[in-house]
């Protein structure tokens, strides 16, 4: 941690920094210069962060050099993070990109297992569909809940397929964890840390949306309370941010967010392209942008009649269309795996 | 609510969407134009949202016309909304701003007294600090817990001030119910969908923050799922927004929501200049910024010992500087209270 | 200037960065550590920048420690910048704030002379209007050019009030000169530097608005360019900066930044109400919280007829609202001059 | 343009709409509500613009039809604009998609030759090299001018490569058209009108860059500046936008703003992942990224020794590196054009 004191900063106030900082376990170095004063504190404590050190008067500035997040950090941990799953699918490392596939919301049966039969043949190894929707109006359709879970967990087994919904609450943990295989949070509760805890407690694989406004450190923070929380079965996904522009696209997908998080974290990142862009005719696209800077899978919203969809028709796509899509995505997923085992077998 | 079409939509999709619509009971008067075709849907249903409308082929963009919100609506309730508290204090409508200091994080009772002694001494009609504490990081302080509502409860009733603070999960809406006067809902849980409907069913006041990246409408929309779950008593507070610009102040205080909201909603809105700017010196320019557009009070932080404060001692005001500003937001709140019962007794 | 390398980064990756700062004049003090090393680069060469050191093999960041903004920095000049006109007029420091008033776009002199003399009537003392107007869209009213200029020379002169006119490029800096009292940048040319240059050389004094994405150093960075180039006549206009949301206002004001610009440097800051919220119903109110925040003057866009302008009726104020709001906000402004005189009075 | 009226709009206030709308040739539908009213205005004068009618008394909203650019638009001219250079080299459409390189400022021939032949050799079509540099601050490097321009068009003959260079004012036109192939527009100038009118005048290519918070709308809008004023040689590219987290990456690259535009509009698009990120490591990855979704080429910043360029050395490639990421680039380049091909020799 690195503290700039104010050019004004009195002998008094550097000192009680210094001695706060010492008390509390630090190695101090610092510079006292004529025009400014760096405090260069070194030591790795919980207890002093830097919020607690701005708060002392004549303090300008408190830097950070080591990232806060510790257990989802690369530094720590070099080797990437692999999620296996009991049926041999892997999500991470050097394994093939995966892909999971399904509707908004959980509707019907008969709706839903169409849509699983589609994802099955095209390739996908997982089926998400929404049972507990947030939904930003009150007004709308807020999700099937269990009955959903019960759906989703025949069509899973019937097309051997690993399933993924979506928890809202901590207290929906055991009903979740009855029916379905990976737990999903959404981009709203990513700083629900009541729920960040039940996840990490529990031992279920889980998807962590980033959040509309969460910078990569929050939202590696965020990951950050599942792992400390006891469950190193996290996996990330990028599905866009908030920006100034709606006009065209629901949000801006942070494309770049992928690779930065690969050289920072071990931890797997997939993409939705669904909600990241909100347009049917960007999934395609946006898929293969992720997957050509290293996303561990793709998420994609698939509907058996999005034109009577209970939610986000506007970013499914119809089966047909979806099969068409992943015939071009499996090429470039083989490709890009291709060339990765390539390279790792030489650099080996 | 208007559906545009895309300029080559066929008459078999704009057809679609007619049949559709009417089904559901909207009433339809539409334009066929050689270049667009514009969709004028009557009716107000709450099944048929716009996002399922947009996902019919064809269509370019769907536009609502009246707010999504209702029961937060001044259309619907043009009277303002009173939130009344057994000691007779009161926020909204034409009464007198109020003020709530305290501590972020409540850490001990005699530092919690000093300042709740200064808060009423100064004119204050609520202490509020934090039990449970919302934290980026696992490893920051994450609040005392129910020792820290007990202290609250003991200086409420020590000083005869109100309390208020946050609540982080719908399962301890109970504990919090039983020392608490005020529940606080924080930025990060403003689409935590499950405790809006807890706070909701209870009949407590409710101060609801503005999120990191909450749209105005969305904002209202977070008030209505508690409003639609039975409870009126919700305060707004405008606690600053994300930009692309932190590096002098937190958030961007965005002041002129506050007369937006006073047009479109009768319910009473405070700000927090603590959080909104993260630097004690914007404190009170900031409170005042409030107050002449219209808030029904101001929240501020409070420490008897900031520079060893647990969390935000940066944006906390030391004791003296506290009364010192107070004395000068008192002035001011006269002043304008003076001027709008002036002007209300006018046009009455 | 510090410099904070890589983990990872070797001694002669250190070495070379340190090698290259001595080269430039710099001083240098470092803490080579187990984990990280810091080196702390004492010195003010213009020929170093942040930017030229984090090129460097092993090097994680840079971070200033002063404020790259040097003219118009406070530290090196603590009092406040007043800006003096002819007519004994001053805009800064402990004067009374300004007003200006005028419509978007001058269209014909009937209508700018109403407004010129309603301005006056009301107390303001710039008549401000558009003759060369930046559009977004090539098919929007460009402005009456010369023209327009001469009709507002003509009403400032038949009203005393000091006109206020938009500069575009360069080459029209003569033009300018020739007719106009106050230059204003606009926010779409915060960061054409020819043009800063141009009006940098020349004597009048400018209104330089802040971009929609400049951060406050930008901002300052900006003026800079013109107090560099040999103008010391600089007045800062907060206008709005663009968020997420613009359905309720089409930008957000950042009201904070002008205690924050106050704080950091010595030049006065006007705020544009009209341009900062896009709605009428808007000025009034933020008008008043800049005056608060210690604004030094407001910008106001009144048209005579604004159902038939040109450009911007929406954020423009008829005449007859326009003199109601004045006489409040001149209310305001005399009672925030008299405390602050008070205040100076008693300091002194 | 459909006009959305309050809901408590007079008779008189809709009339008049309709009035000044039937007077500017407007053809009028409208439904007058018992809630709401809409007015349907259709027709397609330039006079009348969304800003002129939301003046208007008991307006609420005006909304748009058809998107305001018009000479840009995919509407108006289906085919692909292609930009076809007197070497043969063509970008747009169906062709291959271009490289360009080189280093962000020009600092002596001997730099600038060398990695001119690394991107002969690497493929590359085009040299690009700062001569003018538009600076934040006063003290950072401003660029050598003419002698930058007369050793690009050296290294240009010497090699082959077309030579692309910033232009920061109008007046420099003459100066750049006579020693440069391509002219860029940068983001900060991206609504510096008089400079976008100059190029428009001129028949050089003109490489134009996304602003910093350009939405697609304004940035289209931008390049119709200069189609209007006689210039159908755009090229559009997408350089990254100013987002709420600058931790890891300077700027957010909106990678569906490609495909995007290519469906609302028929000019050629880049990617520049050396600006869009400012980090060399995400280079490449942005790079592919842009390519499979569609980008005309790609620019990147090369210097034969980042160390110690005088700018944005950080997100240089050293010719070496660049070397060998172009080897990558290019495989995926003929992949990918010779996908397309195919795909069009079917449709075909």
């Amino acid at each position: 941690m690195i503290i700039i004191m104010e050019p004004k900063a009195s002998d008094i106030q550097v000192q009680k920094v210094i001695d706060f900082l010492k008390a509390n376990g630090f190695e101090i170095r610092f510079n006292r210069g004529e025009i400014h004063t760096v405090i260069d504190a070194i030591g790795d404590k919980t207890t002093v962060t830097p919020g607690r050190i701005s708060g002392f008067d004549g303090v300008k500035e408190v830097k950070i050099i080591r990232e806060p997040f510790r257990l989802a950090s690369r530094d720590r941990k070099p080797d990437d993070t692999i999620v296996e799953f009991s049926n041999g699918v892997k999500i991470g490392g050097n394994n093939k990109p995966v892909f999971m596939a399904g509707p908004c919301s959980v509707e019907d049966y008969d709706g839903l297992i169409k849509v699983a039969q589609a994802a099955k043949e095209s390739g996908c190894q997982f089926l998400r569909g929404g049972a507990f929707k947030p939904r930003t109006s009150p007004y709308d359709f807020q999700g099937y809940g269990e009955k959903a879970l019960k759906f989703l967990q025949k069509a899973g087994n019937e097309t051997g397929l690993l399933t993924v919904s979506e928890i809202m609450d901590a207290s929906d943990i055991d009903l979740m964890c009855e029916y379905i295989d990976v737990l999903q949070i959404g981009a709203r509760n990513v700083q629900n840390f009541k729920l960040l805890h039940a996840v990490g407690k529990c031992k279920k694989p889980v998807i962590l949306k980033r959040g509309l406004s969460s910078t990569i450190r929050e939202f590696l923070l965020a990951a950050e309370h599942i792992l400390y929380n006891g469950n190193p079965n996290v996996i990330l996904c990028e599905r866009g941010i908030r920006s100034f522009d709606s006009a065209f696209t629901r949000n801006v997908m942070d494309i770049a967010s992928i690779p930065v998080i690969k050289k920072y974290s071990h931890l797997p990142i997939i993409v939705d392209p669904s909600h990241g862009t909100g347009e049917r005719y960007l999934i395609e696209p946006m898929a293969k942008a992720g997957l050509v800077v290293g996303a561990d899978g793709v998420m994609i919203e698939v509907h058996h009649d999005p034109e009577n969809a209970l939610s986000d028709g506007k970013q499914s796509l119809p089966i047909a269309m979806f099969k068409d899509v992943m015939s071009r995505l499996n090429q470039l997923t083989e490709k890009i795996h291709y060339e990765k085992n390539c390279l790792s077998a030489n650099i080996g």
